[in-house]
């Protein structure tokens, strides 16, 4: 399988693209980084890099930053941090590479327990995790060709402690456990599914 | 109870400015009409309207352009009329407002059975609903002085016939439900609710 790994370079791309590397063709992608160095928030870049990997039949993205800080002082400025980013940068992977992927192919986006169960200082990842979340449900039914789109929910990452004062009570997932959240996307039959490794 | 309406000429808003004004003062905002003309797609007029509506107990926010149309066409220029309006427009509202509201105070915004039940050429709605939901939740824990914000999220609405075929399955949800939910926001105690009227 030929398998698109948008955010090669973090703590989770680095992880799958080791656990999946060894059974599939893997193209990384990241901001300056990478195959195929790209901007999520470019949707030129986004087409570019479509272009340039050829088609595909899956695409894992655990890419997007949001920002993050009181709401007291929050803008709409500090807020397109994630709107441009977690958001709109997952979105445009899925509405631009619709028409670069195979048959029976699968979009995987990540989200994160704050759409569900906020954490002070996360307004704006919550938002973005949020409509990623609907965008899912929305596209599932949507896609043709048995195209399939979930999105993998995890609360905090083992592999990330400096998070873990900001999640109190979160149980830290591993990244065996995030590993096969994607690949409970990838591989199975599911779609329009929020799985929570 | 001094009450800011937003969207106060759409179907819902001229309800709700009907049936709340017999008892409280109410300010009515839209694009080109009522009483504070506002676009709520630019913080400075949202900044605006804030100044000349001075301290309020309440926000009702019914506004919120989407795109409507196929995924399969839908690119990142269509997306952004559901993402400035009925996301960031609405978001915007608490973000500035929140230095203007009376302690105790209570935003009140719209979302709609789209975030978790989505219907075929709703995507952008979806992921607009789906964010000011989960922002909803997220701003509930920060906001300070017994400032509230809820969110309430109809279904198909019975006094918008146009909108039916869209919506297989759907029982419309009556007006008078409808003022019934947003009653539960203003004059209730919950925080942090998507009130499904």
């Amino acid at each position: 399988m030929k398998i698109i790994i948008v955010g090669a370079t973090g703590t989770m791309g680095k992880y799958l693209v080791s656990a999946l590397g060894k059974e599939h063709e893997i193209i990384k992608v990241a901001t300056n980084e990478g195959d195929i160095p790209t901007d999520i928030t470019s949707t030129e870049s986004i087409e570019n890099m479509f272009k340039q990997a050829g088609p595909f039949d899956a695409l894992i993205s655990t890419a997007g930053p949001t920002y993050v800080g009181p709401l007291k002082t929050l803008t709409d400025k500090e807020f397109r941090k994630g709107v441009e980013g977690k958001m709109m940068g997952q979105i445009n992977l899925v509405l631009i590479g619709q028409h670069y992927i195979n048959p029976k192919g699968s979009f995987t986006l990540t989200t994160g327990v704050l759409a569900r169960d906020p954490q002070k200082n996360f307004a704006n990842a919550s938002a973005a995790n949020g409509a990623v979340e609907a965008f899912v449900l929305a596209a599932s039914i949507e896609l043709e060709n048995g195209i399939r789109i979930n999105a993998v929910s995890p609360t905090v990452i083992e592999n990330s402690p400096d998070y873990f004062p900001y999640f109190p009570g979160e149980i830290p997932v591993t990244m065996k456990e995030l590993e096969f959240g994607f690949r409970k996307s990838i591989f199975g039959a599911s779609t329009g599914q929020i799985i929570k490794p």
